[in-house]
């Protein structure tokens, strides 16, 4: 795990994740190369970039309770508008609109992102969980995995596989559950905050490339973020990394949903996610 | 379980999620008190008017495959508009923005709910579930829960409880875990539409006051449902009832998520649902 920052200063995620103003509640950036996943940018820096609008917006109050974000079509690699739009400010909380678009080869402006969010002011409650950190064998103790040739974004991660990894085989071997249990963290290292919590959430591959052992088209549709990180849990993680699992749910007429979670390593959770996926057969 | 039909024939529910056009795009309606909740009508009502305005929108292609809707502000039993506009069409998919307003005892326009929606044209395709409907008694064999008094959208259901009930005592006693099963059925049985499985999918109560027994004020900030049923599933789940099962997750200042699943009687999931809840000490 190199420590050694990239281009100019600026980590790849920040560059990724940038944003230019473009007027009352208008941004514009451009995905570019260095997240690329097979047919556009991984979902996971889109998620963080419609969400790097609202911590930008002069009439935010509030941090990050609630995100979901519905992959509309794939992002080209060519400059987007992204609208964030405050809908409503109750005393501690705040909804928000996403809009990203794009204009097409035909130029046509179209949606490529829509999405929704909800920041609150945190305070102190009675606190609990239902999602116990499981016993793992430390980050340290284990190898990244290569990345995969062809995908920029995989480069861009260090992704140590505790259970649950791809298939070794794409032979059609069905197995019963789709767990993945795995370290991930920024490569090189940079502080985790709600955009990079936002990005990791997307981070586990199509749960029924595990159920099948077949690498069928496979895309999210919609995911859902929910944050339980407070400014002091992110200083707590540190550069992380982080530990995740997901789970798949329930595959039928082409879709299936997937759950997973995220906790620091000391054990306290960062995100709970869910999202809805397409695939072919 | 009484098959009688209410008022003018109009199932409760109907009556409840009616919806009259208001030009392109948008619809009018009033929530009604027939599932009026302690300050609002009941959530998962709200949300299932909200999904009403895209299955009646004239563009709309396919299914519902997902729906987030966003709980802003208390409605009020007074008319409200709904905008229900198709952001993105795709070949086999189809992305909505959906926007209710209501205008306030100030005169004031005022966003109440906000959310997405994704519908999708079905086809079949592998098939598998990591949701396995556990052994349970069949409702036959279980009482109703008698409706709470004072709170009008409780009569309108026909709950029985396996596990998990509300606490019989407010006496602060802690549960580890805030597992409910349930059998839910509309009140009087209703043919189970992709409307009434959106309310249903709120049918659990705060998952915090089974932990705590203690009643502190909650609320459902953020909703998820995915779709799992088609029209054949439907049809097959008849008026129900349906099993539901919840789980608290992460509880933190002043927020926590639940996830729940409901299975038609024989055993097919319906749909997923994930909620992020504020609470107050």
């Amino acid at each position: 795990m190199s420590s050694e920052p990239t281009h100019q200063n600026i980590h790849t995620f920040d560059q990724a994740t940038a944003l230019q103003p473009a007027g009352p509640h208008h941004w514009k950036g451009q995905p570019g190369r260095l997240y690329w996943n097979m047919v556009g940018p991984f979902g996971g820096t889109t998620a963080a970039t419609l969400l790097h609008a609202v911590l930008l917006h002069p009439e935010r109050i509030g941090e990050p309770a609630a995100l979901t974000v519905n992959y509309a079509a794939p992002l080209a690699d060519l400059p987007f508008v992204l609208e964030a739009r405050p809908l409503r400010t109750n005393r501690s909380s705040q909804h928000w609109l996403l809009l990203m678009t794009q204009v097409d080869t035909e130029g046509q402006t179209i949606t490529v992102a829509s999405g929704t969010a909800v920041t609150a002011l945190r305070r102190g409650t009675w606190a609990g969980s239902e999602l116990p950190h499981p016993p793992v064998t430390p980050a340290e103790n284990l190898s990244p995995r290569p990345p995969t040739a062809g995908l920029a974004w995989s480069e861009r991660y260090d992704l140590r596989l505790l259970d649950g990894d791809l298939p070794t085989a794409w032979d059609g071997a069905h197995a019963d559950d789709s767990l993945t249990r795995l370290w991930i963290q920024d490569l090189p290292p940079r502080p985790i905050d709600f955009l990079s919590l936002a990005a990791m959430s997307d981070m586990f591959y199509p749960r029924i490339w595990r159920r099948r052992a077949l690498r069928t088209p496979a895309g999210t549709v919609s995911m859902t973020v929910y944050f339980h990180a407070d400014q002091a849990a992110l200083a707590a993680a540190g550069s992380g990394p982080l530990l995740g699992e997901a789970r798949g749910q329930e595959y039928r007429h082409g879709f299936f949903d997937q759950r997973a979670q995220l906790w620091s390593a000391d054990g306290t959770i960062m995100t709970t996610t869910h999202q809805l996926v397409y695939f072919r057969d």
